[in-house]
């Protein structure tokens, strides 16, 4: 049993238990002081309680499917598409892991479309 | 030598000469049929010269600091910290190796700010 295989599986049970809305699963991903982040908004969550009540309440019919996990001892990124009917957006997650295995710490960000700036359409196409 | 370790190092070396606006370098950790992918804007750049073309004509000038790096073997993600003036944006990118430790995928996500939502002022802090 190593600490890699650990959280990677552990961030792999809370991308499980979101989609599937067991709010008592997810929850047993997470340390009891874990600390949500999103610099984006500069908006901070502290606690598993209010944020599974964050996960809980979001709204919208979203899925989430994952596109990439990255991991190593102690660290994990996930690469998610977010949908919600029609739209996909992408969210990227930091999480780090406490000694147990569980998630104590995410940082998400959530990247959305925008116009490619002009002047590089020499370089770059479109897809 | 591990090919976790090479990756990480490349990664390293790679933000270092972009850094540095040390072209030479920052290609040589590239392999020749690199693919850098802009999901946000869907845009694609293909092959070593084209994309160092890329980032030397970047406007502006920036800087890059490195904020977190995740690797495991063939896949490395790094959140920098990139600063133009007092301005300071996020770039989160996922890195994928070829046998020889060379970056031969870029997928960069750059997340801006946004005002939070409504309605869950109950929840968080701002920071």
């Amino acid at each position: 049993m190593t600490p890699v295989t650990d959280l990677r599986k552990t961030v792999e049970s809370f991308w499980a238990a979101a989609e599937a809305r067991d709010w008592a699963a997810f929850a047993k991903t997470l340390a009891d002081d874990v600390v949500y982040t999103l610099p984006q908004t500069r908006e901070r969550i502290r606690g598993k309680e209010t944020y599974v009540r964050f996960n809980r309440e979001y709204p919208g019919d979203w899925h989430a499917r994952i596109e990439r996990i990255v991991a190593e001892p102690g660290q994990v990124v996930s690469w998610v598409r977010v949908t919600v009917g029609p739209e996909e957006t992408h969210a990227v997650s930091f999480f780090t892991g406490d000694e147990r295995g569980l998630i104590s710490g995410v940082v998400d960000f959530w990247p959305e479309p925008y116009e490619p700036p002009a002047g590089r359409e020499h370089l770059v196409e479109r897809y």
